[in-house]
């Protein structure tokens, strides 16, 4: 927490502008309204910005220069990942020792680079290959024949089934399991036989799995996870499904076995994606929806059947008001009966 | 379970009122339709007061003296409470010696109390403080820096991330991961950085946590759990969160980040409370609803998104007649057409 | 993968009629686009069947005979099952080899048949049983007086709190809690007293659970899974329930307490199933649908609270029209106001 670094160098890590104080000495992050002299701000909208003259802070991201007498700024003009930049170069995530616990467990044939820490009560399978740098956390269990990239983190109690292939700057979190059997089973009369999984889960580079997450080997073929996916908690993906590079999977969401999701979507939280569908790029999926078919690139949706977004908000809408549009429906129906009759007449 | 208590002392111990044989001894807690004569049933509703003639119970628990001759009761306005209390006095909560297991890895400077457990294969990591009697079973993880209150148990296969504080008497159950990392990733063209997170969780005193749930560390703040919250199995609580005391989430609900929820609320099953949002006290929370929006206290919805639960109610019988609807409405137009047609002629 | 197996063996073992070259030597399964003429194929659609001119595979698992020269079939009513058994002849699950591991840890009175196999880091607690062939893989935590039957495999970071009873054949897959407390706590004041669970999970022959899965131990009864149930990743089971024989739970599907599911019913993925009610068997439920009430043998229902699905599929097909249809409405409305003008001038 007492790394100072230079206004400078971080404007050159993060390729900002810098206005006001070029000689600043920056020692943390910290939020507009208790942020102290030496520390540093992101300040992306208006509401924050408004907020600078009163606030004690050293220096502030912002996306445009606004102006401000005597205060310093890092301009970019995505100050959010500016930010995240910078929170990472302050606090890093922890580095682990180059050591094996003595309490761990290692099978046959177990190749590592340098720099490998394996924790306490962890357990390796056989033939089992490690690059740089990868982190395993105490009680963390890898099968057989698994393959994990340079400098990826595993937490603890982990647990990687055999054939896994995992890539680089991976972190999973505690809890998760990668590769269990996906739900197959054939109906025989009233019994299921079940189908033995020869897939296996292949997790591209730069993907972040956070807890308590299942992803399923594959049936025959495999289960994929593209490069730079990040999933949220208790997030469930069956077996042989695919997803794109840099999509998100938000909390509690699903997808069922076989169906292709593709890049640079977003899967919002408790969201269902039935099996053996594809969902193409750029796709938003709402909070809770249900999805049921296939989505072009660029779909925005909502509802349990799925629908257009904006659709779903205006039918929603209506659904409180059905109990008066239904009074309404018997009223008109009274009122036709009786001019029917005053016509008659 | 070859305890006995006197009906005095459990009378005592629970301030109930004692009608009938004043010097019992009980020996176990039982059902209504299989008690022994030396075992207390729960009567909290009429349907199980009309079942004690039938029963060979020695003495029934109730709110009120149903006036049954040669019968006892306990009688309380809370007879359930009573219940959970007598129950906890025959059947404790498992007692475990004081002692480190062997297998066990102790980080540096562990600083404990006096009755701790440390089960088998469990991992205490460096500068980790235990208060009195804190029971870890085998196979858990407690991360650096981690405090954890007097009479507190962790079931087996927890994880608990650095730097997390536990209060006093919390249970948690097995599989559960608190404080890995919130899902926060700042967007920079098509990719996703990190945010690392420099926040905590913090659980006040007689918190239970079920199996597999997921709390998250805070951003920046801390994610907050109050006294006395309850949460079911794979709840899902996301970074700063702040859950208010005596709260309780049913299974699979989950919280997005930031939002804040009041006191003594009821999260029912899978219900989904979207980020950044303020719930107030004593709310109730439908089964499945979806909550967009913030709630006033006392507030009882239900639906996605949500409305008054009553008005849910309404609409949902509804839902099933609009095929019914649409065709009346049809049937309306074409009328219409008629009238107009015959009032043209 | 060597494994060679003759086409009259195949048959033998799963009751079909072969048609084509009776003396066929096998050596895998693959699928009908890129099979070797050494591997055997799954072609029970017409889709498949189609492609099987093309097709360089050895031999093709079919429900009849399509009369093609020169090819070798299987022929059986359910060549689905025929094709999971077939799998299960060449990719058996993984043999472990009789032996306990140096790092496990196991309690007193642990009593065990032969080809038990127990894992690195496990942990036995005191007066288990495990008949023959039991496997425990890594990092499982087996609590007290549990019992578990032939031929069962419990995967890594597994939880089986006391008490809990296992039948044969079974497989739990990682990070899954079986017997962990119900969600039971009676209301005192502001406060929530626990009420501690007496009961257990009783768990039948050829049960298969999925990852992650949280199955509550009972009050004072037993929560209990029938013989041959399937359950995906995510499930929840509540203390007390019931689950007849050969049914499905699919994907974060979860059922509340002291509900009673018959025989051979599917509940689709993310579906919910509140407490203290009864299904019937040959019950279907469909995704994400939300269940309040009793169901029927046989029934077919959706969405939240249910209904036939059928209905469902109707209704559903309204709600995005739902703008447009209250539009209509008040069209109406004004048509009627003017008929009733004109009527009165």
């Amino acid at each position: 927490m007492n790394k100072k670094i230079s206004i400078k160098n971080l404007a050159r890590e993060t390729s900002c502008e810098i206005s006001g104080n070029q000689n600043l000495i920056i020692s943390g992050v910290s939020a507009v309204e208790n942020a102290l002299d030496c520390e540093i701000c992101l300040a992306r909208t208006a509401e924050y910005i408004e907020k600078i003259p009163m606030s004690k802070g050293g220096a502030f991201i912002v996306s445009e220069n606004p102006g401000l007498e005597g205060r310093t700024f890092l301009i970019h003009p995505n100050p959010y990942a500016v930010f995240a930049k910078i929170v990472a170069l302050f606090y890093p995530l922890e580095k682990k020792n180059e050591s094996i616990a003595e309490t761990a467990a290692t099978g046959q044939n177990f190749s590592h680079g340098k720099g490998v820490h394996v924790g306490e009560n962890a357990v390796i399978g056989n033939n089992v290959v490690f690059r740089d740098n990868v982190y395993i956390y105490p009680g963390t269990v890898i099968g057989d024949n698994v393959v994990i990239g340079d400098d990826t983190r595993i937490y603890p109690n982990v647990t990687v089934y055999s054939g896994t292939e995992i890539g680089k700057r991976c972190i999973i979190h505690s809890g998760s399991v990668i590769g269990s059997d996906g739900f197959g089973f054939a109906p025989d009369g009233a019994d299921w036989i079940k189908i033995n999984h020869l897939g296996k889960v292949v997790i591209s580079d730069d993907v972040e799995i956070g807890a308590c997450n299942t992803i399923d080997r594959g049936t025959f073929g495999n289960t994929i996870i593209g490069a730079g996916v990040k999933t949220d908690s208790q997030v469930h993906i069956a077996h042989n499904v695919e997803i794109g590079d840099s999509t998100i999977l938000v909390g509690q969401s699903g997808v069922a076995g076989s169906t292709k999701i593709g890049r640079n979507c977003i899967i919002a939280g408790k969201a269902g994606i039935t099996g053996h569908i594809t969902v193409g790029n750029n796709v938003i999926i709402g909070p809770m929806a249900g999805i049921t078919g296939n989505l072009k690139d660029g779909s925005v949706v909502s509802g349990v059947p799925e629908m257009p977004h904006k659709l779903w908000l205006k039918a929603q809408r209506i659904i409180p008001r059905l109990p008066q549009l239904r009074k309404k429906i018997s009223y008109l129906e009274k009122k036709i009966k009786d001019i029917e009759g005053q016509n008659e007449q």
